[in-house]
C-alpha cells in the first residue's frame, strides 16, 4: 500500500474524531451497550472512557492507520480506538503481527483498558482518554490493495466513489447519513403507526401501465406481448385501500421513474406514501406536521408547527415559483403602475398586451459585495432583462437611465426600495416574466453566496406549505387542450366543483405541496370520491381513456369514502435535512446520472435466449438513429 | 341491491361482531382514541360504551345493513354501532335519507349516545349496551351496486375475490390480516433498530442479472440491449454494507422471483433481510429468536427460546425432508435390520444395493380412525411402497404377510411399535426412500385429521432450526458435477474447510434453515468473507464466470469482515401466524397463479411505439411453439 493512498484514507475517515452528536446521542439512549452482545467484541471501538480502566475488552475493526510501530488505531461505525502495540520482547510475535498489519485490514483485538500517559491524552476523540494495551490478535482479513490512488480519487471522485461505494459508505459522513436516515424512517414509522394509527401495507410494484405513464419501466412476462410496467407511485393502490376501509395507509414505498440522465433523479427512490379516510385539507397538513416534528433529528434543532401556508398565486407573484425559498427575502415587486405611463417603448409594448407586466427583484448591496461586472457579464445577455446598479450618489448606472424621467427614477426607487449599492433586476413581459425573476432571484442568491455573504443561514429549515393550485392547466403543445396540473384524481376545492362543469380551467384543486429551504419534498391532495365526477374529469375534461381507470371507477361506485394523502420524498428530504449537495449521497448504492451501477455494472446485456423466455428481441438503432439520438443527448 | 346481496355481505362480515381480541387490544394501548382526532370523526364504530352514554358524538362509515327501518348498523375498521332512526313526525327527512341508504354507502351520523332498551342489549358485540340516536346525517357516497352476485361469489369466490379485491379486503378477516402484518412488522422493526442497533437500508431493486439467476425478471432501459434485472434477494448488496462497515443492516427487503405459475408463490414478495458482522451462527440464531419473541402476537400465545436445533442428517433421517413438522410424531423408522436377512426378493435386492435401505412410519390408529379401505386407495398405487394393516388380532393384513416368517414379523411389530389399528407404511429403495416416506407422512396425518383425528394443535407454533446442511449437492441433470446446495457466498464449517481443496462433496456449510410447522420460514448462512476462498468455491468448484462476480471479489480483498445473516420469508411467516391456507391472504394485492392482476388486468400490451423507447420488439410465437407451451402446462 503506497503512502499516499494511506493519506487519501486518513483524510476520508478523519471526520470520525469529531463524530456528531447524533451518532453519540443515539448511541447513549436506546442501544447502549448492545450492539456488542450478540457479536466477538465485548465493546465498540467509540464506547471506552476512563471508566473502564483495568477492564479486559475485545474490540473488532478496521486498521484505520499505525503510527510509529506503536499504536494500531482501530475503528469501527461508532468511532476510534488507540491500541497499544506491546515493545517486550516476549511479546514479539504479536508486536510483528500488529506492525505487518496494512490499512484497512479487519482484525480483533483483545487487551486491557489503560490511561494514556499524562499530556497524551486527545481532547478530540471519545476515546482520547484511554488506550488498549493488545494482548492477543486475530487477523480476520488482510486489506489487499486499495483499488484507487489518491490521485484518480480526486479527479473523478464521483464515478470512483460510486465503482467502489463499498469503501466509499465506510466514510464517516456516509455512515452518518445512513444511520440518520435509518432513525428518521424508524421514527416516521412509530409516528404514524403507533402514535396515529396508521397500518403499512405493501402495494405491488410489478403493475399495469397507467395512462399517460410515458416515464414508467416495463417488465416482459412469460406471456407473449404482456407486459407490467414499475409504478411511479403507489397512487392508485392507495386509493383502492381507502375503499377497503383500511381507514389509515401508510407505505416507505419504493417507487420508479425512467427518466434517463436528469441529474440528481434516481430511476428508483422512496417515497413516505399516505392516505386518509374521511380527513379534509387540514387534517393531512397537521398529520405531516406532527410526523415531521416527532422524526426531526434533534440536533438538527427544533421545527416550529403548524408551517406557513401561501397559495400559489401568492407564491407566483412574490416569488416566481411554486416552491418559494422563503429563506431570505428579495421578492418580486410589480412595476407596471410605476411604468404605465412610460415612454419606454419595450415597456409599453409589454404593458399592452394581455397579461403583460413589468417585474424586478432588488439584489440588496448586490454591487457592492459581489463588484458591479458580475451582474453585467451574468444577465446582460438575457432577453427581456434589465440591470440597474444603483450608484453610491442614488443615480442609476444602466442603459435604461436616459430613457426615464427624474419622476419616474424617483417612483421606481421608492416602490423597489433600492438603495445605492443594489442592484435591480428588471424584466418586461407577460407568462413568462415572473418565473423568470423567480429563476433570477435565485441564481443572484448564489452570486451573494458565493462572494461571501450571509444571505441564508445553512442551518435554518423553512417549511411551507403551497395550496390552491390550479386544478388543469393548458398543455404546453395544445393551450387549447387542458391537463391535470399534479394528476386526474384530484378533488376540486368545494366552491370551486360546479365550475368543473362550466369553466374548468378556473378550478383550483384541493392539492397541497410542501416546501422545504426552496425544494419540493412533498405533494398531495384531498381525492375526488364520487365516480360520476371522476368519470366527467377523466372523459370530458382530460379526454382520457376511462377503459383504462374501469376498476377505480367502479372501486368509487362501491362506497368510497371521502379521503386524501400526500406523498413526501424521503430521499431529497434526508438530503436537505444532512446539508448533502446531492440524494446520491443519502443512498447507499445509486445510479449515476445516466441509469448505471457503476459497481456491478448495471444495467448489462442478455443472451438471446434469455430475452427468448420472454418473448422478445432486441431492435438494434441502425447508425442514422444512432446519431439521431446522440444529438439529442 | 337484491337480498341475496345483502346476505352474502351480511356473512362477509358477520365475523366483525366477534372480533379478535387483538383489534381490541391494539386499540386499547398506544392508539386509544387517537384516530378520531384528524378526521370528522368524534369515535370510531368499535368504541362507544355505556360510559358515552349522553354524549354527542359523529361517526363515519359504511351501512353494514338497515333493520325495520328503525336501525341502520354502522361498520369501521374496529366494529359496528347501532344507529337508531329517529321516528318522529318532525324528523322525517332525516328518516328517509337514512331508511333509502343501500348497504355499503358511505356516511357519516351524529347523534346522541343512549343505553339500549333493557332487554335489548347485545352481549356478542362489543358496543351492544348502546345505539347512537341519529340527528344529523351526511351522506359522502350511496353504494351504486355490489359487483357480484353471491351465486358467482361462492361459485368461483378466488378470482372473483381478487377481481374485487377492494370489496374482500372490507372482510374482518382481511383487515386483521392487514392489521397484524402491518404491527409484527412494526415490532420487528422495533426490535432490529432500537434494540439491538441495526441500520435499515435500502438497497436497488435495479441491478444485474446475478449468474445462473434464471429467476429474474429483466427489465430493459434505453439504451439498445441494456438490461436490468429485479433480484431475488438483496444477497449481493446486504454483504457488500458489511464491507462497507455498516455492522448491522436490515431491511424488509421487496424480492421478485419469476417462477410462472407455482401454486402460492408470488412473483413479488417481502424477506426480512438481516446481516451482521463479527458474528457466528450461534450470534444470528439468538438474534432471530429475540426478534420473533419480541415481535410475536401477544394473544397467539408465546413462544420458548431458544427454538429446537436438529441436524440435517437427523431431519432426512427421522422425518425424510429438511424441514421436518415436529407436532406430531409418526418418524421414520428404519427396517433395514429386520429385513437384512429376509427371503423376500424386493426387499433383498433393494438392500443390496448401495445405500439401499428399508424404511416405514407406523400411522397410530390409522386403519380405526379412516377406516381401512381409504389407505389402500390412496397408496396403493405407489411404486415401492407396501399398505399394511396391523389386525384386531395383531396379525397383518398385507400381500406380505405369507411371505414373512413369524420372527421376522414379531420383530417388525417390535422395531415400529406398531399396534392393532396402525397402518405401517413401508417402502425399499435408496437415495429416495426417506423422503417418499417423508411425503406420506405429511399425506397421512392429513387423512387422520380429515377423518377427525387432533394430529397437530392447530394453536401450536413448532420452531425448529435445521442446521450442517451439506454445502454442495450434485447436480440433478449431471450428478459428476456439484452446485451450492443454498448459494455461493455460504461459508463451510470451519472444521470441514480444508475439504473445500480435498472432497467437496463432504463440506457441510453454515448455514441454517428456521422452520415453523413444517414450512421453511427462513434461511441463513455465515459467508465466505476471503477472497481466495470465495474464488476457488466460484472457480474450481462451481465453473463459474468469476469475472461476473469480480466487483464482490474484489470488496472481500478490501477488507471484509466476518459477516453472516438470515433472510426472513414475511408473507410465509405471518400466513402460519393467522392460521391462514395461503400466502395470497396476507397480502393486500396478490397476483393470481398465473402472475396476474385480475383486478387491474396486468400485465397488458403495449403498443409498438411504448416498446421501441426500451429497443425491444415482441418475438410472437410460431403456431408449433403456442402448442408446444401449451402442453408443457
Amino acid at each position: 500500500m503506497a503512502a499516499k493512498s494511506r493519506f487519501v484514507l486518513q483524510r476520508l475517515f478523519n471526520g470520525l474524531r469529531t463524530q456528531s452528536l447524533w451518532l453519540q446521542s443515539s448511541k447513549s439512549t436506546s442501544s447502549q451497550g448492545r450492539p456488542s452482545s450478540l457479536s466477538f467484541r465485548t465493546h465498540t471501538c467509540g464506547e471506552l472512557r476512563s471508566d473502564h480502566v483495568g477492564d479486559k475488552v475485545t474490540l473488532c475493526g478496521w486498521v484505520q492507520y499505525l503510527r510509529q510501530d506503536l499504536f494500531v488505531i482501530l475503528r469501527d461505525f461508532t468511532g476510534l480506538t488507540q491500541i497499544l502495540i506491546p515493545q517486550e520482547e516476549s511479546a514479539s510475535g504479536l508486536k510483528s503481527a500488529l506492525c505487518d498489519l496494512t490499512v484497512e485490514s479487519v482484525i480483533q483485538v483483545t487487551g486491557t483498558v489503560r490511561l494514556r500517559p499524562s499530556g497524551q491524552e486527545n481532547k478530540g476523540m471519545p476515546t482520547g482518554e484511554i488506550e488498549v494495551l493488545a494482548e492477543n490478535v486475530e487477523i480476520f482479513n488482510i486489506c489487499q490493495k486499495l483499488p484507487f490512488e489518491i490521485k484518480d480519487f480526486v479527479k473523478k471522485s464521483e464515478s470512483l466513489r460510486m465503482q467502489y461505494r463499498y469503501l466509499d459508505l465506510r466514510s464517516s459522513q456516509m455512515q452518518q447519513n445512513l444511520r440518520l436516515r435509518s432513525q428518521v424512517v424508524m421514527k416516521m414509522r412509530d409516528y404514524l403507526c403507533n402514535v396515529q394509527g396508521f397500518v403499512d401495507v405493501e402495494t405491488p410494484t410489478l403493475f399495469k401501465r397507467t395512462p399517460g405513464g410515458a416515464k414508467e419501466f416495463v417488465v416482459p412476462s412469460r406471456e407473449p406481448g404482456m407486459f407490467y410496467s414499475l409504478p411511479q407511485s403507489p397512487q392508485q393502490f392507495k386509493q383502492l385501500l381507502m375503499v377497503a376501509g383500511v381507514d389509515r395507509y401508510f407505505q416507505i414505498a419504493r417507487c420508479y421513474r425512467d427518466e434517463g440522465s436528469k441529474p440528481d433523479r434516481q430511476p428508483e427512490f422512496t417515497q413516505v406514501d399516505i392516505e386518509m379516510s374521511f380527513v379534509e385539507q387540514a387534517g393531512i397538513m397537521s398529520l405531516v406536521e406532527g410526523l415531521l416534528q416527532h422524526s426531526w433529528p434533534p440536533e438538527k434543532g427544533p421545527i416550529k408547527v403548524p408551517f406557513h401556508t401561501m397559495k400559489y398565486e401568492e407564491a407566483m407573484r412574490d416569488y416566481g415559483v411554486d416552491k418559494p425559498d422563503t429563506r431570505f427575502n428579495m421578492k418580486l415587486i410589480d412595476l407596471s403602475e410605476v411604468f404605465s405611463a412610460s415612454d419606454v417603448e419595450f415597456l409599453r409594448s409589454a404593458l399592452s398586451k394581455p397579461g403583460g407586466t413589468v417585474q424586478a427583484i432588488c439584489v440588496p448591496g448586490g454591487a457592492v459585495s459581489t463588484g458591479r461586472s458580475i451582474w453585467w457579464k451574468h444577465f446582460k445577455h438575457r432577453n427581456h432583462l434589465l440591470v440597474v446598479l444603483i450608484r453610491a450618489d442614488g443615480t442609476l448606472k444602466s442603459p435604461l437611465k436616459k430613457l426615464l424621467s427624474q419622476s419616474v427614477t424617483d417612483n421606481l426607487l421608492k416602490t423597489t426600495g433600492a438603495k445605492p449599492g443594489d442592484v435591480l433586476l428588471m424584466a418586461a413581459g407577460s407568462l413568462h416574466t415572473r418565473p423568470l425573476l423567480g429563476h433570477l432571484r435565485l441564481q443572484s442568491a448564489q452570486l451573494l453566496e458565493s462572494s461571501g455573504v450571509t444571505l441564508r443561514d445553512p442551518s435554518a429549515f423553512h417549511f411551507l406549505w403551497v395550496v390552491d393550485f390550479p386544478l388543469f392547466l393548458p398543455k404546453e403543445d395544445k393551450p387549447e387542450e387542458l391537463e391535470s396540473a399534479h394528476h386526474p384524481f384530484t378533488a376540486p376545492l368545494p366552491e370551486d366543483s360546479q365550475l368543473l362543469y362550466t369553466e374548468p380551467h378556473k378550478v383550483r384543486g384541493q392539492h397541497y405541496d410542501l416546501v422545504l429551504n426552496g425544494s419540493e419534498i412533498g405533494g398531495g391532495s384531498i381525492r375526488i370520491h364520487k365516480a360520476a365526477e371522476q368519470h366527467h374529469v377523466l372523459k370530458n375534461i382530460l379526454k382520457e381513456d376511462t377503459t383504462l381507470l374501469s376498476h377505480l371507477l367502479e372501486a368509487l361506485d362501491s362506497g368510497a369514502p371521502p379521503h386524501g394523502g400526500i406523498a413526501l420524498g424521503l430521499d431529497r428530504l434526508i438530503s436537505i435535512m444532512v446539508g448533502a449537495n446531492s440524494i446520491r449521497d443519502v443512498i447507499a448504492f445509486p445510479k449515476s446520472f445516466r441509469g448505471h451501477d457503476l459497481m456491478s455494472r448495471a444495467p448489462d446485456s442478455l443472451s438471446e435466449e434469455e430475452l427468448n423466455a420472454y418473448h422478445i428481441s432486441v431492435k438494434w438503432p441502425t447508425k442514422h438513429e444512432r446519431c439521431e439520438e446522440d444529438e439529442r443527448k
